[in-house]
C-alpha cells in the first residue's frame, strides 16, 4: 500500500509550527509496514489544497491528511476534501450532540462555526475524538483511502492509535513486527560495517540502524501472517545482535536512556544521588523526567563554581588548587561529597568544559570527567566529546548525561 | 517572491528525523519577507525527486532542496537537479581541494565518492560549507532560482545565514524588519481578542501573535526600501503594544525566558540559587543551558523527597507535617535553607505536583508552589497548571519553570 501525508496549515509554512505530526505518522506507518513517499504542506488556501489533493490521489492509496478540521474560518480540509471527491457534505446528529455536550461540560459557548465539525463527506466515517471538538474523518472510495485527523498533535496521537491503527491493520495481509536493541557508544556507521552483509542479504527481517542525538538503535522488522509467526522471525537475529553488540547495549524497545535506568533502578531498588558541574541539572532533570522517578532519585547538587563544591560537596581546596575542577580527583570528591550529605546506593559525579568558551591544550572543550561509586566500588572515565560534536555546548552536555546514565547502568550490571 | 522548500531524504519519510530544516527556512523566509507556499518531502529516489522537481518549477521562482548532498551512493540531488534543469556537472578544482584538506586535517581517508562533491552545475555557484564537506550550490536559470543546501542541521543554518541571506536580500526590492515582543502569562487567543482591530487594521507594520510551548510572541513587521525606514515604521506600534501588554512582556528579540534572566542577571551582577522538588533540575538545567551562565549561578539543590528538604535544606520536620511539601510555607522554607548554604543575591524554590500520579482534589495535580527571595524580599505563588496542560507532566515542570524565572525578573524590576 502506497501512502503519503498532507498536512494542511499556513502556521507550518510560517515556520512557526514544527511538522512533528508528519513524523509521528511516518514512524506509525513504517511500523505498520506501510510504504510512505511523501509528505507535503500546504496552507489554508482552497486553490493550493485542491492541488495537492487531486495529485496525491494520482499516485497514492492511502492519504492522511492532518489540520484544518477547527472551527475557524480559516480551517477548510473538510470541505476541500469534499470538493475534490465530489461528495456532498452531510450533517451527523450524533456528532453534533458529541460537540454540544463538550461545550456544556467545560462551560463555554458553542458557535454555528463548532457546528460545522459535525458534517462529513456522504458514505464516510467519523473518527472519536476524545481530546478535542474536531472528529477525525475516515473516507474509502474504491481502491483509494483518505483519513482526516485534527492538527493538535495530543489529538491526531491518540485518534491514531485508537481507532486509525485497527483499521489501518485491516488493510494489510501481513502484519510488521519490530524489535528495537538500544544502543550506546558506538556510531550509526560503526554498527553498519559490522552488520553490512546481514543489512544487505537479509530482507525477513530486515536489519537497519537509527541515530538518535545521544544514542542509536538497531531495528529488526519481519513481516508474517501474525503477531507469533513475527516474533519468531525476529528471535534469531535479536540474539543474534544483542550477543555481538552486549557492551554497547541498554535496553530492547526502551524510549531512552534515562527511562532504562529508572526502570533498573526501579527493579533493584536502588537509590541514587547526583552532583553535578557542566551539566548544570540536566542529569538529574532527565532522571526525574520519567514518572515513577520519585522512588529511586535522592538528592541533586548543581556546582558550579569551586566554592560550592568546597562549601557544599566538601572538596578540599587544596585538591581543587591542584587538580582543577576538571579533574577525576575532584570528580570523585565530589561523589564522596554526596555520600557525606545523603544516604543513597550509587553516587554520580559530572564535571567539565561545556563550551563554546573555555578550554585549553591539554583539556579542550568536550572535555568531561564523570565518577560513579556503588557499593564501594569506583569507576572513573574521561570523556573527549569536543571534536566529535563541534563544540556544541548543548551537545556535549546531552552526551556527558548519557554517559554517566550508561556507567551507572554498566556499574549495576558488572 | 513565491517560493517553497523540497527536503530530500528517506529517513524523513520513515519519521527518523524531523523536519526541523524546513520550519527553519520558513521562519528565515518569512523574515526576509519571501512568500512560501509548500514543503515537500521526498526519499532518495531519483524518479521522485526528478517529479517534484518538475512540480516545483512550475510554480515557484526560489526552490530550496536540502539534504542529499552527501558522499554516499544513496546522495543523488545534485545529478537529479542537472538532470532535470539539462545542465551538465562540471568539476571545480578549488572546491576538490577545499574537501582534500578537510580530511588532511582530521586524518580520514578521502574516497572517490567524497569528490563528487566537487561537481557542481554547469554555470551554478558554490556556497561555502564551514562545518562539512559538501558545499552547496546555487543555480539561476533566468527567473527561477534554486539552492541545493546540505541536509545536516548545523551546516545548513550556517550556510544559510553566512551565504543566503545577503543574495536572497538582494532579489527583494523591499527588505523586511521584524521585532518580536516576548511574553508570558497570556495566552495567544488573549492577545488576538486585545488586539484584533490592529491586526486586521494594519498592513505596514504587520502585527501577529505567535505561541511557543511555554511562552508567546508578537511579531511586529514593515517593509520598507531600507532597514532604516522599516524601523521607523514599527517604532510606534513597539512602543504602543510594550505599554500595553507590560506586565507579560519579557523582553523583546529575546530567545527564551533563561537567555533573558540570565542576561539581566549578568547586566545587574546578581547571582542566583535554585531549591527545586518537582522540576527536579529543569531550572537550573535551562539557566545553565546559556553560554556565560557560570557568572550568575550559583547552586542548585534538587530535593525530591522530604528527608532531602530537612537534612539538606534545613526544612524543619514540624513545617513539613503541618502543610506537606506541597505548600508556600514550605518552598519558602527551602529558599532559606538556600541562603544557609550558599551567598547569592536571589534565590528561588520550587514544589508541586507535576503528575501523572499524585493530586487530590483540594491540591490536583499541576498545583506547583514558588517562592522567590530578592534582598529580603519574598514572594511567593501558587499555580494551577494542570487543567490547562492536561495534567502533561512534562508541560508543568515547563511551565513552572519559566513561572519561576518571570516572578525573578519581575522582582528585580520592581
Amino acid at each position: 500500500m502506497k501512502s503519503e501525508i498532507i498536512s494542511v496549515g499556513t502556521e507550518l509554512l510560517l515556520g512557526d509550527v514544527i511538522n512533528t505530526n508528519a513524523a509521528y505518522l511516518s514512524l506509525q506507518l513504517q511500523d505498520l509496514g506501510i510504504d510512505c513517499f511523501y509528505h507535503t504542506v500546504v496552507g489554508d488556501n482552497q486553490t493550493r489544497i485542491h492541488e495537492t489533493l487531486k495529485l496525491a490521489l494520482t499516485r497514492s492509496n492511502l492519504i492522511i491528511i492532518t489540520g484544518g478540521l477547527g472551527p475557524t474560518y480559516d480551517d477548510i480540509t473538510r470541505e476541500s476534501v469534499a470538493e475534490v471527491l465530489e461528495l456532498p457534505l452531510e450533517f451527523d446528529q450524533n456528532a453534533c450532540n458529541r460537540i454540544t455536550e463538550i461545550f456544556r461540560l467545560s462551560n463555554r459557548v458553542m458557535t454555528d462555526n463548532n457546528r460545522r465539525q459535525a458534517y462529513k463527506p456522504k458514505g464516510s466515517t467519523f473518527l472519536p475524538n476524545d481530546r478535542g471538538t474536531a472528529p477525525g474523518i475516515l473516507i474509502e472510495v474504491g481502491e483509494k483511502k483518505l483519513v482526516l485527523l485534527p492538527g493538535p498533535p495530543e489529538e491526531l496521537k491518540q485518534m491514531f492509535e485508537m481507532s486509525l491503527i485497527p483499521i489501518l491493520k485491516g488493510y494489510q495481509e501481513e502484519v510488521l513486527v519490530s524489535k528495537h536493541v538500544n544502543l550506546f557508544g558506538i556510531g550509526e556507521s560503526q554498527v553498519e560495517a559490522i552488520l553490512r552483509d546481514e543489512m544487505v542479504q537479509y530482507t525477513n527481517p530486515t536489519l537497519a540502524p537509527y541515530a538518535n542525538l545521544d544514542t542509536m538503535y538497531l531495528r529488526i522488522s519481519a513481516k508474517a501472517r501474525n503477531k507469533e509467526q513475527a516474533e519468531a522471525l525476529i528471535e534469531p537475529v535479536l540474539k543474534d545482535v544483542l550477543n555481538r553488540f552486549k557492551p554497547y547495549v541498554y535496553g530492547v524497545d526502551v524510549l531512552s536512556m534515562e527511562a532504562a535506568l529508572v526502570e533498573t533502578l526501579q527493579k533493584r531498588e536502588l537509590k541514587i544521588a547526583t552532583s553535578e558541574s557542566c551539566t548544570g541539572g540536566l542529569l538529574s532533570e532527565r532522571i526525574t523526567r520519567i514518572n515513577g522517578s520519585s522512588n529511586v532519585f535522592e538528592l541533586g547538587v548543581v556546582s558550579y563554581s569551586d566554592e560550592i563544591k568546597n562549601s557544599v560537596l566538601g572538596v578540599s581546596q587544596a585538591l581543587l588548587d591542584t587538580h582543577t575542577s576538571y579533574s577525576l580527583e575532584v570528580v570523585e570528591s565530589m561523589c564522596r561529597g554526596l555520600m557525606k550529605l545523603v544516604n543513597a546506593d550509587i553516587y554520580v559525579a559530572i564535571s567539565g568544559i561545556a563550551g563554546p568558551n573555555g578550554g585549553s591544550i591539554t583539556q579542550p572543550i568536550g572535555t568531561v570527567y564523570v565518577c560513579v561509586i556503588y557499593r564501594g566500588e569506583v569507576v572513573t572515565q574521561v570523556l573527549n566529546l569536543g571534536r566529535k560534536y563541534r563544540n556544541d555546548r548543548d551537545r556535549i552536555r546531552l552526551l556527558a548525561s548519557t554517559h554517566a546514565m550508561k556507567m551507572v547502568l554498566d556499574l549495576i550490571d558488572r
